[in-house]
């Protein structure tokens, strides 16, 4: 939510001054949130005129006189020269109402064929083009910086937790991966998502169509749309795009939370795996010892946001009859705080990927703790012929006796081994090392460090 | 969401030449936003010096600079020449640097025996008690508003609906007060959540209290808190009391959202059953012949603002591991909004029942179609002695003969009535009448306009 | 949710007598919700039973065993003799349960390779799969419906609405178009979340990949996956697609609680413009006149349900560290309801499509209430050279005067209307007529008959 | 959400041959989860049979046909015998048929003066007001259990976390307090909850009242009601009370998420703060060494649910108009869902604060590594005079100094510690242990062991 309550930072009780018709007026426009997309409006204005003149409907020299004025209305915003009026209550009129005291009837043409309905659906479908263009742009940042992270560690082992207990030993570059696989799948939900963006509502009018002779392909083409939307009553009361993309942003959000969380766990120092560099952290106001991991616990606390802003929408659209309601008004504020959050935080992410630094020596250590090799004593009975449920009988009774002796697995001798099995031989050693258990996961999708190599080159040439 | 992302109305896709550093500064910043609890800051802050004065941990001259200072720093706030600063991150901090730039070491002594930790949590009960006096306030204007309604239709007899079908014939003012009901359990709600609010968690510093010899109770006192938080790492961890809020906030948008459906719908030309006042409505920019609700409308869109709202507090706190996580910093928007939505719409729901216009004509017109007195028909029958159940399949044989003929029940003769139950008399037609039927739901929360009187009055004397 | 509670339909106090061991085990248990996997649980096995054998890993005998048992427990499901139990906890393990008492040692070895993570995520794919692959055909058929219902309504003339208010004359086959429009980028959206969901994610076994030489595409084709998981702990730990396919659904039911709100408020009796046919409606235990609506209100007030799920499913997964927590046991239940919810509703709505009584007379006569053709009135006067918004203004003044008069535009004479505007003749009357002015905006998208009947055609052609 | 499909556990394709009349009766019924209801549904039967008795609407003979009916229709319910019919719709109708063949005309009798409106809302209340006398005592149970935690645990210390960072010593019982403070607030709130729930609905009959002479208050005082509601309107339309004990709810599960993140945490290899009994924990299919949290993971994973069904209801009621409308009836599952759902994890956690082991020496270790006393080495110096934020300084670099040597801030001699500051004494090293810290965060609400013992006292009393 962004600026219709600037004014609010005074106190607000003292807002109880203002008159109720005032409060009208600012509860009912928008300008001061909308005008964000004063450049996409601009931007489908220009397209309208076009086709206009190109159809007849105004002469060219009401189009060169609409393309002048908003020339200039473009570089007064661009300066912050231009004055936005509450009264004038929207992005749409504040402009129109500029571009009419610029170049006279010329202005007052525009609105021909189009209403404020099919107008502020075609702004509000540029706007969100863009912003998943940028998304899709940080998006790939961020995974080509955890491409480069997990790189370095494709052989840094680590105990994989499951239960947030030990389970079994993997590698750092591994454990990465999957979220460059996480951000992967958000990558394509974003780009499904711009299809349907990519539609345009102008021509719609207020509902009906138009009873002008207009030529909605070709505004589709100098906007750069993919085609036009099919029905003019959905065309301005369709907010299904903005409720996809909070949903897939809802995941984006999720995904950065679990990092997050890890990061936090991760930096925590009973656990020690890594550091986060300084700017990404802060110290305490009371305990100067303290070294916080700001920057992953903002990130996991705005998912709420996130999650908020689509139930907002969502709640928005349950029951609304066809076609255009004011209640659609309240799209855009959930949709911008959705944007900036997103963005915001794969900037950061994509360089705080950088600013890990990993300590193998905690990791080593904790994967040594828990019995991280037991799944591969199993699995070398089975290959000795013994079923797996029974495999894993036996190995159940080799662990307790280890926490009896508070020993490792490999810790034991062979002949206290074979007491659980006589299959047990002389390799087995090699078997309960982290390395050759990582080692031994060798196939796609595996933790084993070729495996991880293997996948960091298919997603680096993905990515390229 | 209010001011963080002022600067964000530049096209944010300028944005992208910040440095990162900067970016880091602005995410996990709060002046921005928090600076709206800047009174009450100050209020914390001189209870906490007051008592820390009363207890010997700062001295008489520490207390009166602190008092001076904060003088000082309250009116430059209140003439808008306070410089907040993005560097001092949030409100705290820049009202503690200008403190001490103002009165040197007294201003280093005013955070002894506490942390931002409690004193964020402080601040933002004092608002949000503050907050809530004012929505009850709005809460009763807005009650009082609605009664006077009611009580100009305590006689204006429409049909009663369910399922959107007409049901049975109501009054205007019994349907009004229905609504008084609804926010009168806001009402009730909102106090329950501040005998929460009013607790007070200063004194549990950082998380695990402090070793001065402070004295909550006095502070408790001076800031008018009912007691204390009698735990201190539950005193800085908790938002119980922001969640509540919002849901009882949910609730008032929801029967909010429920009159404005109605209103909408009582407004559209085919039911006519009201005219709103043109201050709460808008024209079309294509149709000059529109006069649209925009008021109920886009008051009915920002219940999903609201629930979003909700959802992302929820989100927030789920899984947090106490105590205090940066994570937390996400809860001030959102609840934020939820005050401004909620204030701003009581007021003008409050002004906007006094600009309701009732067309009792259309609204009898409405109850004369539909067979609404058929259950009075079926009461007839009970108390001449027939089992309800027999009663109710009498009058359906009844209604469906009307149906083919194209009349009402009292549009029947006595003969053709009798066709249905020799147990019918002259006597029914006085009971077929709307006059006659709602003024025979005449017991405790019935429809007759002797009730609504009595309701009326009930209402009147808790409200005043 | 389904069956987890089932034994709660006893009054749930008496549930108290249960000691706390039997309640951890029930509510920790799944058996009695995911045993709807059954099916997909053992075509996942046999799939990974064979690669198994053609590795070498088991034995043809062994394969030839279990395909044998897994044949014999399928006939038991099917038949209703197989017996689930909760002490075997899930479905997975009381099926591998039943196949070592069938088959002794080869059922031992199934489990070789594989993990209940890796093995549950499977067969929620595959079930997945299936319930999408249902909806694209409900959402076939119930466009077809719909088509049917515009083509007979392409002419059919009822006024369109904005704010509830009227705006211009449209046809009702254009209106029954637009959600036409939703339910097809519904459409859309469930085929693009199939594709993410047909991954296969067997072979990440806990966590990590396994050591024995599992052949993981040959699982997919077998199983008909596009593709694999291509990490193993992203594997078992996204729900992703779970969470995709409930917003998916959530905009289903979105559209179906519009389609829901016209539906009933056509239907109520000072609209009327439509009947539903009787087995969708109800009578009323008091009032034997009323036939309800219920379906359709029903499946509004089921947009929540999903809604819900939404959220359960969002709330579930953030801050969930890596890899698998028993926390993901809860995806089922909401998603398993999600699927439910929809399937059945898009069944009862293309068959109700069928069911709809459309009143043109009752349509007409609120086209005619309302000055429905302003807009075509300012059209008029732009294309004779008044710019548009002077023109909006003479309309405007035009309909303050019918409204004091009482009569609509096309009841005032020539030289009335001139008095507005010079510019306009005789041609006027055409203009204003119902027919004139939905069959002048006759462009793409527009509501003109001939533009509903090319739509109609070109949806028919692309959904055949 | 509980028995609705139940026939749905077999694979649901199969539904596909149902027609869809069946569908639609299955779509719309409600008796196969509103029968849990039953009990409820038969006290407020006979409440009202009994008023009407007393008003001489229907004979002594009726009501004590009804009574004899009734109590047979209990026996046969509580036996299992009774068949609960589809085509009956609801639980309602189910027993009043059933009434009606046991006792002929007195049966058809009962449903005079009300309507299902008033009935389903005064089953609903009556079954939420049992649901919560449920919760209110065991939450008592469950804090009474944490008091007996934290009593064993009063002088335990363990490190105080802020942003999973080490902060300060506190004592486990210190911490475990926090949460019988959260559970206080439920139980506070359920409380609130209750008085909005105890008022009766009963006289609202379909939404205007009836034209039988009832006596309201009379039924209320048989069935323990507090008051009635005084509208009929919003008597029959009102489901707050299923909302706020949602939102209730959330909050409860939000608590139980928190503490259940932390027990996860604290039973992790690295942690091992506790370990928690194992019945509620499982083993792994895989992994023989793990023992897994299973408990708390699933109960963190549930709190999902109930912000989901909180979602469901708001949504739900989003934009209804009155009275009653169908879309009501969705409001059963999710709130039997919830009240499971927190009842049954409840129960199972005030068991498990039992089964709780604490690990003092890891937790000594802990508090030792992090300059945990840093707070008290800064409050110290401000003790000597010095100004807060300068103590702070003077602090932070000895941190600086101790981080580089590897060592704790207890471990430098008096001299090195004066070079930070020449005020440090001998009686520093006092200052500087775990038990010097705790015991030195002596006021209300600290975590100082008297203190602890204090609050434990304070709150027994409380509770019993």
């Amino acid at each position: 939510m962004t600026s219709q309550f600037n004014k609010k930072n005074e106190a607000w009780s003292a807002r109880f001054s203002e008159p109720v018709s005032d409060l009208v007026k600012r509860y009912t426009a928008s300008v001061f949130f909308d005008n964000r997309m004063a450049a996409f409006d601009i931007q489908g204005s220009l397209a309208h005129a076009e086709m206009l003149q190109a159809q007849n409907i105004i002469t060219a020299q009401d189009y060169a006189d609409i393309q002048r004025g908003m020339a200039q209305i473009k570089s007064e915003i661009d300066s912050g020269k231009f004055e936005w009026l509450l009264d004038l209550e929207d992005v749409h009129l504040n402009i129109e109402k500029r571009l009419t005291e610029l170049v006279g009837d010329a202005g007052k043409r525009l609105h021909t064929g189009r209403s404020r309905n099919d107008q502020v659906a075609t702004d509000i479908r540029l706007y969100m083009r863009s912003a998943i263009d940028n998304i899709l742009g940080l998006l790939q940042d961020f995974r080509l910086a955890l491409l480069d992270l997990a790189e370095k560690n494709a052989d840094t082992i680590l105990p994989g937790f499951t239960h947030m207990q030990v389970a079994q030993p993997i590698t750092f570059g591994h454990h990465i991966l999957a979220y460059v696989e996480m951000f992967g799948r958000d990558t394509e939900r974003m780009q499904d998502c711009r299809r349907r963006v990519n539609r345009l509502p102008l021509g719609a009018a207020a509902l009906a169509g138009t009873t002008f002779p207009i030529d909605r392909e070709r505004v589709a083409r100098t906007l750069g749309f993919d085609e036009v939307c099919y029905n003019s009553l959905d065309a301005v009361s369709d907010r299904d795009f903005a409720i996809e993309f909070c949903a897939a942003a809802a995941l984006v959000m999720t995904h950065i939370s679990r990092m997050s969380e890890e990061l936090v766990i991760w930096m925590s120092p009973r656990i020690g795996f890594i550091d986060i560099a300084d700017r990404f952290c802060t110290g305490s106001s009371i305990m100067p010892q303290k070294k916080n991991p700001d920057v992953p616990e903002l990130a996991r606390g705005k998912t709420g946001r996130v999650n908020g802003h689509l139930i907002a929408l969502l709640t928005l659209m349950k029951g609304q009859p066809l076609a255009y309601n004011k209640d659609n008004q309240e799209d855009k504020e959930p949709l911008f705080d959705t944007v900036d959050t997103v963005i915001d935080t794969l900037r950061i992410f994509a360089d705080m990927a950088g600013g890990i630094t990993v300590k193998p020596e905690a990791m080593r250590a904790a994967a040594l703790q828990g019995y991280a090799t037991a799944t591969d004593l199993a699995d070398y009975l089975v290959k000795k012929g013994l079923p797996f449920r029974d495999a894993h009988e036996a190995v159940a009774l080799a662990v307790r006796t280890c926490v009896e002796k508070g020993c490792d697995l490999s810790d034991m001798s062979l002949e206290e081994l074979r007491a659980f099995s006589s299959l047990i031989n002389e390799d087995i050693f090699e078997v309960l090392t982290l390395e050759g258990s990582v080692a031994a996961r060798n196939h796609i999708g595996g933790t084993a460090p070729q495996q991880v190599k293997l996948a960091i080159a298919r997603l680096r040439n993905q990515l390229s």
